[in-house]
């Protein structure tokens, strides 16, 4: 099969990679689309050392697997796990101690004719979603992860700070808690897709220091976390939806003396995510600004790697 | 009257300060003893760009003042307030956004004859209570104040890092919720005073990673941090006790991934600090490595400065 392969921090077009075979419980999966996420370009500049098929976000047909999904769409979700640790007999699958993570951590990813995954990790794509709207699954699910860690009320300010592919998802998801709600980047023709939803936009460099309850940074930049941090008033709540390339230099006294709580976030509900998708109360589609075969991999990648652009999608 | 003076991360004895007058609400306290906390020493360092008498953990007599407190001892909240921001409408004034800060913003501190503090500042001190308990307080206050910011049960595994002053309060203070607790430092003798008390101990660098629940930092220093984040398992909490002269250099996708929550803990409830310590639930007086009186200030903050130094007291 086709695919696109990560080694040494280089990427390949393979058109002879072996077709996965399910081991049992799980099921083989034609990719149909796939996205590059911000985390496939961190990988490409070294953030982990992971070798194998990119790529994780995707919408596929089951060709192998249970009677019931045979012949239909499916999202998976991304981190493959023992069942047997602490964290899956707690009900914490994502934080696996064993884990594979599709394109990630030892498992091939999506960015190929087919891919094995687990029974366990697919949903089924509502009839009525687009393939191109549920592609968009899964980052809508991490976005999601925010409000599962953080209870965000109506009276809280909450500032985004980022409007790259994850900031724009995450702006939408955070807006249907009804907080009062500011996106700030530095990108008019990005802020404007937010605008046109009534989501309260600003350029970076006029955000207010000290007025906000919650900020979610999304730049995965040290400028970002430093602008989040310094929009927070005391006993303010950051929370941190990048990956970083590098360590990150922070005021830890700053934290200390303002007691603000900082939280990782990562991977969230799929099940969540796709009720959110179907029922329109987002708007994904105008984030795509292109569409290649995985023979133009490359391209692709130099795409998606331009300053500014948004989501990028494989079509199989 | 006399006094230790900051200015250009200078310090000086003064024998002829002016005494502080009382404004209306603030009783005028003659301080008899005080203790040198890290954040002096930072101050020192630089960590913030204070002038004025230092020190902020005393215990003092009433000189002027409401009559029921007149000649009897208190102890003081640091933080005055102004009473009417955001934050002490809220009932946080020790995060008010116009507070000065005894002895470390805009207020002149307590290693002198005499302080001018609120009177809504002051508690008195249980006559039981001896004056080399109560003036450890402010620190077991901040120390309590973890309490209230995470909920700690008896299945959690706490971790403190650093044997430091601070450290061994807070490891006390963590004792009392009955959690798994290990304390880990460098410094055999130190912990001999929590083994003593049946607190288990370990030297730094036997700590098992991906292991705890929560790890409270306290050494104030890179590695201190480091040795807490990754003793943590995944959705652990990290409670920043310290401040840093310097920036810290954190592996922020650490954080992500593993979906860490960091939180910086500072001032604390006095009440109950005086509660634990009049009921002897702590033991501080073995913290105690010094006595001078102001004139030896110099002296008094050398001795403080020397690398494992506890607590340096200042008799008046």
């Amino acid at each position: 099969m086709k695919g696109i392969w990560l080694e040494n921090q280089q990427l390949q077009f393979r058109p002879n990679l072996p077709e996965p075979e399910p081991a049992p419980g799980e099921a083989l999966i034609k990719v149909i689309r796939a996205g590059i996420c911000n985390t496939d370009l961190e990988l490409l500049r070294g953030y982990y050392p992971y070798r194998g098929v990119l790529g994780h976000e995707f919408v596929g047909i089951v060709e192998k697997g249970p009677n019931e999904l045979l012949g239909k769409r499916v999202v998976g979700e991304i981190n493959v796990a023992c069942g047997d640790c602490h964290f899956c007999r707690t009900d914490q699958p994502t934080h696996c101690e064993n884990r594979t993570v599709l394109g990630i951590v030892n498992h091939n990813g999506v960015f190929a004719d087919y891919i094995a995954l687990p029974i366990a990790n697919l949903h089924p794509v509502p009839e009525a979603l687009p393939t191109d709207t549920a592609v968009f699954t899964e980052p809508v699910a991490a976005a999601l992860e925010i409000q599962q860690q953080v209870h965000i009320t109506p009276n809280d300010h909450v500032l985004v700070v980022g409007d790259g592919k994850l900031g724009l998802l995450i702006a939408q998801t955070l807006a249907l808690t009804g907080c009062e709600l500011l996106v700030a980047g530095r990108h008019p023709e990005k802020l404007a897709i937010l605008k046109h939803q009534g989501i309260t936009t600003t350029l970076a460099d006029t955000v207010t220091a000290r007025s906000f309850d919650l900020a979610v940074e999304c730049t995965g930049n040290p400028a970002g976390f430093e602008l989040a941090r310094q929009a927070l008033r005391a006993r303010g709540t950051l929370v941190l939806k990048s990956t970083y390339a590098d360590n990150l230099n922070i005021n830890a006294s700053a934290l200390v003396v303002d007691e603000i709580t900082v939280i990782g976030s990562r991977c969230g509900p799929f099940d969540k995510a796709l009720t959110v998708l179907a029922t329109g109360q987002i708007e994904v589609e105008p984030l795509i600004q292109g569409r290649y075969r995985l023979e133009q991999g490359i391209e692709a990648f130099d795409h998606a790697q331009k300053r500014g652009t948004l989501k990028i999608l494989f079509e199989n």
